[in-house]
């Protein structure tokens, strides 16, 4: 392998598969990125592999000699960082040993790899189930979703967001047993979405289940391009492979049937109040001093003569408060209480001025809807069961 | 107590003072500050002492009865740091509690506190010997210095910076065994520092050693007030107290004779190279990924031929490197090795363009000085001792 690239196109390429490698891997060549340099094609190609998450980018090289290998992430991607951007990178590897040496300005370095044929092949399943996706849909399903998944391992299926594929539309959802975050988008898929059925299943109604770990860095990822892309989806053999530009993702799917969450929503609310987003969130957030101090209850009750709501918090020996805030009511008059930090991250996830709180009994389920918004938001919250005075 | 405050106010004067509250409090009071308002001089002040460091500020207030408590630092600040900037904040206490009732805009909060007769009592001495310092100045020296001093507790008086007062220069200097910053500021200190001087003391010759810790909360407090300012120092019972504007901060000294620091530095040197500082740090830095690997050392060797140093480093397994800079020579060849961590150090700490490494042999002491710049700082580094190929 011989090759000259740019340090900022290196460095780049390289932060991004890092976040492929494992932190603690299980196997030492698991440590490394893979660098594979194409004297055909003029590009060399960076993997990062943790046996779930896989990241593969390329980019641009004056490649002399074709070749690979593998390098220590951590090591090679901190040297590279800090190079100078004005001089080119040399990369030579002549095969012999398992080593690299690296030129740019003035420095000379030799790093000690691994081969690459010990690194193990990315899952770049390219057949099955297929859908073309729009980046920004996605971006927004993952953000309004990704957070109320469970981050317990022994919850296994409920650690990931279930995606669901049907006609034009994307419908994402996460739940932890506690609350569950719903996000539907329409038009979020190409109508030419059958591109390649092996199993001619039927491709317009397709649903996976993906660990939120890999799709944090899938949603990292699309967030920081600038065009209204199109993602292309293959699902097959329990992986699924994000492929965009020069840039692709594979995660091993989470298996098992995602539990049936539609029956979990209430189909009517006997009461429900309206507030600005920001003024609950606010109140909510001091309220919070206090309730993490003790069970992070917080409790809601209306106050129908003032039209306000009071949000209340005992902290026993360390203090108590209330905040009010203006509401507009219908319905019966509401008494419920829960997790303050369930329903800041609820809020949060929100981008509406105003939002809808929608309850039946002090005991069932409650949901938090956006008034005005494009987004097909739900989010649900279980109620933590108080003695409530009134 | 009763008054009504500013939100801003009572929010910076908070955070201002719970640097100086204990995160491990040996009493529980000690994780509280102390609140004082005065009815005649309409002011509140706040008090943080953790019974080696104290601060205590002060800002107006419509106090409509005076009184004093103290409130758990952590839970009274993030509350107060939420509350609405729009709203006044009003802080009642009847005393017959120890609760505080605090209110803004929609929220009242009632938090559990203790008797400010519990508080220790802050080492306010005025006595003793004095001296006013140009707060520049003493940011200068601090900034110069303290990331010399050690972090080992044993090491007791090497915990601290050691301050001496002469004429109308201070230094500062500080080490840790194994390096040692000094930092000598001229014209720092007012010629009227005889002002109080009850044992007769010459005022014109003093030295004292203080925790690194209570040094670093002064830096940071002096280095964000705008004014070219005189800060008043008092020195007594193993106390001292810095005294600015409506700030206090008292520390308590170390005891002990600090070694003689000058002493260590060598009279002259029989070789010298001039380096570009950023140029070096660069090479330092990429030097270091792999040095930090293995033993953090790094070679320097002069290569006279093409007016170079190489700089070196072999992490053996990991890999090894080499980066080649430009350098003037004095006097003969350069062959040292170094912790790259305490060079690196030493060069953040100056500011000049160029900067001089002089050195006798590779196991007496070097030193790093800028190069046509105000400061008198001199950085002494004992080298590491290493098998040296030239």
């Amino acid at each position: 392998m011989k090759l000259v690239c740019s340090q900022a196109e290196l460095n780049n390429a390289l932060q991004l598969v890092s976040r492929a490698v494992a932190s603690r891997p299980t196997h030492p060549v698991l440590a490394n990125v893979l660098l594979t340099a194409d004297e055909g094609t003029g590009r060399l190609s960076l993997t990062g592999f943790d046996l779930n998450l896989g990241i593969q980018t390329s980019l641009s090289a004056s490649v002399e000699k074709s070749g690979a290998i593998t390098l220590p992430a951590r090591l090679f991607g901190e040297i590279v960082a800090k190079l100078s951007s004005d001089t080119p990178v040399s990369l030579v590897f002549d095969g012999d040993r398992e080593q690299i040496d690296l030129r740019s300005k003035g420095g000379s370095y030799q790093m000690r790899g691994m081969s690459a044929d010990e690194f193990p092949e990315l899952p770049l399943v390219e057949s099955g189930t297929s859908f073309k996706v729009n980046a920004k849909a996605l971006v927004q399903a993952l953000r309004g979703t990704l957070f109320a998944s469970s981050t317990d391992e022994a919850k296994q299926l409920l650690t990931g967001v279930h995606l669901s594929f049907d006609g034009m539309s994307l419908k994402a959802a996460a739940t932890d047993g506690h609350r569950l975050a719903v996000l539907k988008m329409e038009n979020a898929l190409q109508n030419d979405n059958l591109i390649n059925d092996d199993d001619s299943q039927n491709n317009s109604n397709f649903a996976v289940t993906l660990p939120s770990r890999s799709l944090r860095e899938v949603e990292r990822l699309i967030s920081n391009w600038k065009t209204d892309d199109l993602i292309t989806l293959f699902c097959d053999k329990g992986q699924v492979v994000f492929l965009a530009a020069d840039q692709v993702v594979t995660s091993r799917t989470l298996e098992g049937v995602y539990p049936n969450y539609n029956q979990l929503i209430p189909e009517s609310f006997s009461k429900s109040i309206t507030l600005d987003r920001k003024t609950f969130i606010s109140s909510l957030e001091r309220i919070a001093v206090l309730a993490d101090q003790h069970n992070n209850v917080v409790k809601i009750i209306s106050d129908v003569s003032t039209e306000n709501i009071i949000i209340s918090v005992d902290a026993q020996d360390v203090g108590s408060g209330s905040e009010s805030i203006p509401a507009k009511f219908e319905g019966e008059s509401i008494q419920i209480a829960f997790n303050v930090r369930y329903i800041l991250d609820g809020l949060k996830a929100i981008d509406s001025d105003e939002i809808k709180l929608c309850c039946n009994a002090p005991t069932t389920p409650a949901i938090l809807l956006p008034l005005n918004s494009p987004l097909g938001f739900t989010y649900l919250v279980m109620p933590v069961q108080v003695r409530l005075e009134s």
